[in-house]
């Protein structure tokens, strides 16, 4: 429902990060869960220096990390998933239609965003790079097949499975949020009026403001500037 | 237990791959999860040349597809969860060591297999392309950055949280096998001896003999040798 400071949720985030990155980074997913979910949550904002212990928590130095009580996890494809079987909103409780939501988790997380994520980075984090060039019409092509593979399954469904929104359209939705950005998600295309409708939900929105709000203040001052 | 066409769990996998994917492709997560839980399969092969509907079974036209009754999911990783809740021998009943388990499974697929991946396909996949001798460094140092975050955590543990084998381990180690077959896994390393500790479980070996077993008989003949 909102961050708030007394909530026994607590997830790790991003003080800041650059621009390319803001309104991505794995945080937005499981924000977006407990706002579906309707559960209060409390953010542990981290700066480029983590805490001394923090790879205790997270072995691979990312966020978020989550806690609920005793339960202390890190992956947001298994965080969401936690989330999803606190509540029945978002994962169904008959065996396959939980499994169906589930299978749509990994898909999204092993399937699809590698090859998207690859592509991306291509134009942005190693666009310096030759190497980089000489991949981009073969990233392309592979980035551009796992999205038709997702655009045909889905035709003319409003969700991944039907009807109902489950945490496998929530985890997609954050990877088709990333082929956008990219440029790889065509306008009025099947896919692109997938990714408005998931977007437009309140919950995404109250999450996505939740996880822009610290970076104006924390963005890193133009050397040579008084603070 | 057993491969057994009369098991009402059937699994699909290839009838042939080349030797380099070879005790790599991703049914073999599947049979091994099915072994460790004690519960007989059946598998369906396929050629190259899927049957006419099978993208509606697997949308990105891989294997495993997975059935047990009404259940009928792919992705390996959701599989491998589902046969993981159908026994309390490969995923912990409490919610803290349930879902520690499923945070590693994500993480095999997600944090490591991607990088891991990308690198050992530079030297096979894409061996004979300019940008691929040009990445490899790059990518190098990036998968053997991921391996080290899971040797780092590994510590002196037995498993990936401790004395318990779980699907956490089953599929880190199945992304392992990939690293070893690229050659990133040194001897006498913690990962190496992690490796040999899963590959060591019987129930590993079966499945492994039964993934490798319609392998021989279904090589493609070399052209002007009579069959």
């Amino acid at each position: 429902m909102a961050v708030n400071p007394d909530a026994p949720i607590e997830i790790t985030a991003f003080r800041w990060v650059p621009e390319l990155a803001q309104g991505l980074v794995r945080d937005l997913r499981v924000r977006w869960a407990l706002e579906e979910a309707g559960l209060d949550y409390k953010v542990r904002l981290l700066g480029q220096e983590r805490p001394a212990d923090y790879l205790k928590e997270q072995p691979f130095d990312q966020v978020p990390c989550f806690r609920d009580g005793t339960v202390r996890i890190f992956e947001s494809g298994a965080i969401v998933q936690y989330i999803g079987e606190k509540t029945e909103a978002l994962l169904p409780r008959d065996q396959q239609g939980k499994y169906r939501a589930i299978q749509w988790t990994y898909a999204a997380l092993n399937s699809v965003e590698p090859g998207i994520q690859h592509r991306v980075l291509l134009d942005s984090f190693y666009a310096d790079q030759e190497w980089a060039k000489l991949r981009k019409p073969g990233a392309d092509e592979f980035a551009r097949n796992k999205l038709k593979r997702v655009s045909d399954w889905l035709g003319d469904k409003h969700w991944l499975e039907g009807d109902r929104f489950t945490i496998g359209d929530l985890v997609m939705l954050t990877v088709l949020r990333t082929a956008d950005r990219g440029g790889l998600i065509e306008s009025g295309s099947s896919l692109a009026n997938y990714l408005a409708r998931g977007e437009a939900r309140p919950a995404f929105q109250r999450a996505l403001a939740d996880h822009m709000a610290p970076f104006p203040a924390n963005a890193p001052q133009p050397e040579g500037v008084a603070a």
